[in-house]
């Protein structure tokens, strides 16, 4: 069999290896979300089993990629940090997007039925996935913060937007003209005043989406003592402005 | 919120346009397959069920993208090549690689009930991707070939591999020495000498993979008649040499 | 010395091989060359010392670059041509840009004096490069025959604003007035009319520009008999439409 | 004439800008410059004269681009350092390569007569260009070490090696056996032993290469006063440690 003679077709993949000392990025996004949310009965405004699932799926992800430092999640996206210094898959960009979106796919599917125990999806839900480098301390932040606005911002619109018709009585167009121009101070008063919402009560998990972390807990021994463990957990903090940043400024450099 | 502010992140992404008028192959590649077939008892040499659960993923694929002309699959890859003036995602290479990787995952998750119905997969599987362009009918031919070169070397070996093992009662260790150096001709020779199997009789699916591409075929009407209808099809057929090309010259031409 | 802790930043460059079996054009480009042009007094609509003196250099390209088939050359610029095949540089495409891009500038200071015997350059002329890639043999003529249909389109332009203005005695502002919105046939008829100007007589280096090819012409040899040696021609030619495709096979086919 | 028609090749050409907020280097080296110096007559070890040109060619790069903050030259090689924020041809690596490279190159020959009055170049230099990325300042200052540290190996090589043959009377082959396999101590101890050389008091612009960077000097003003005005300077001194970037701290700020 000529395998040499049709080997040479190797020659026309192209090396994407990522500029070195850069902070690289993935962000895998849903597609079409706004249809498999409704299709499979998503509550309104938020999910919190689905967004769950979301963290379970990128739990696995972290797991398996011991260079990802952080990873931030909201709606139907989550971004993946990789250190600065990665080695992973030599730095190829294909390589890490289309890994770590295969195995967040997986994992959401994989892990489906622990949080929709009663539905199965009616079709396999699919995410994309990209690959971002970062340069500075500051640009991979900004990334962070613009990523955390976005959550903000929809979310206070969807928050407001669904009250008005889950408990106003509005029509989805009703309530998308009565928000049309509304600044955020507008919205939160939308909802204190016809609802009696604080919205800075609302669960931290839907406001200020999640933050996914190794740390060290303490784990308990046989013998009565403890001992530490690196475990990956959950938080939902601002990300935005210097306090997660001051506590945290392992994150930022180079181990 | 400040959004506009976090918003300039977004010049970091790059445009990875495809050249125009190329061809643009995805292919997909399980990730730690050997380990992941043993975990789950994958029959040897080859298990008919996950090659068809390979099939239904991929038929999934091309259903999704209309713009994919054919699709090989064989072990656990698969190569998926789009129309050379495909504008699916403008061409974006990490779009392209990153969705129909993720899709074909999902599926394989999604329908592993099908054909393993008794057997809860251990952990996500995870499939790679890659996009790689091939200019010319002939490069995209010979990339075809290559693969289906691979196919057949590896499920020779394979097949004497395992019938050795199984049938011959060696080692695993005795039968890749027995194996070593040895010709294509050679392991046709033990297999029909020592074990009676004539290895060209074998199911054409283990020996040349699968071919998808779409056919018309005909759908019988209510009334007794019937019409023409698109289908995606598997074919197990020589796509090393001109035979398969020639009865479908519509495949690389443009449409 | 500590040499190698620093060589570490060697890793920070790219591979930037073009896509086999891909033709490669280098196109330079005058920088400021409307600027330059009149610096320098170039007679107008067209200088043919300056033409000139663009056709050596861009020969002198073609001496060093074996691999460049054809190059087109029209105003203040040159496309080279690199065969499909060519492996010079590896295919970098930052080499063959900047190595076409400097040997041109070079040699257009060079030789400069040869062609404008009394005018010293006021400053060094710069011309930028580019690398592109076209697959087919139909995009590699469409883009040929884009660069000469700019070279038309603008010739007749010039030639006519600038009779216009030297024997019409109009202002540059009254020329570009009455040309606006005119089609191909309105300048003709003015040229023909006001001036008596046939066009399609002027000189076929203005109107179509030149083609630079490698030909076999015959050479004295001492005994009295010839022989064929390859040489780089001028010729100013159609390259749109089929006709010098048609006698010069050679050039699209592989070696 | 169907201009439009062919338009569509332009979508071949590919976007290359570099990623934002990272230093951008375009070095052009000498092409073939041992020949091209042997067959000018270059004087052995060093030619100031030569030095001096290469020297007048950068500074002619550095008028031109405002956004280079500094250059560093030694032997045939040039390095050029963008700001990190430059938007010079909104940051298109080809533009920027061939465009540097190219006036580089320009100002070579239009400059060579006012360093070579005697010597007409035998054939047009050439150099090439290639642009890399550096993302941190620790990067940026590895990089230009890593050039200084290759000019202070090849100088001092150079510098023994052509004392052996010019006063030692070695040839060629000779001296380069004794150097196989010194280190710097045995070179600066042959210099000195052999040849009264201190090699400390060499010129520095020889033994550190040239710096080029902007600076405040004052201009005498027509009423016997003074202004400052930016200038370009030369200045040979050591790169690698701290001593000149802590005296130039504004290079690696963000201006």
């Amino acid at each position: 069999m000529a395998k040499s003679k049709f080997e040479y077709v190797r020659l026309f993949e192209v090396d994407d290896r990522c500029l070195p000392n850069t902070w690289i990025v993935v962000r895998v996004d849903g597609k079409g979300f706004h249809k498999f949310s409704t299709e499979h009965g998503y509550e309104k405004p938020n999910d919190i089993k689905a967004l769950s699932l979301m963290n379970r799926a990128a739990t696995s992800v972290m797991e398996e990629f011991k260079d990802i430092c952080l990873a931030y999640g909201q709606s139907d996206e989550y971004s993946f940090v990789f250190r600065k210094e990665t080695q992973a898959y030599s730095r190829r960009s294909a390589k890490l997007s289309t890994n770590v979106c295969s195995l967040f796919t997986s994992a959401f599917v994989y892990y489906w039925n622990e949080y929709f125990p009663t539905i199965k999806p009616r079709y396999p839900p699919v995410f994309d996935g990209r690959t971002v480098l970062y340069p500075s301390n500051q640009n991979i932040r900004d990334y962070l913060s613009w990523r955390q606005a976005d959550c903000h911002i929809n979310n206070l619109y969807n928050t407001t937007f669904w009250a008005l018709i889950l408990k106003g009585g509005l029509t989805p167009t009703e309530a998308e003209n009565k928000l049309k121009g509304t600044l955020s101070g507008d919205k939160n008063e939308i909802l204190f005043s016809q609802f009696a919402i604080n919205y800075n009560t609302e669960p931290e998990m839907l406001r200020k989406g999640t933050v996914l972390v190794r740390r060290k807990v303490p784990v308990a021994l046989p013998n009565g003592g403890t001992r530490e463990k690196s475990q990956i957990v959950q938080e939902h903090v601002d990300i935005i402005g210097d306090e997660f940043w001051n506590t945290n400024t392992h994150l930022l450099t180079l181990t």
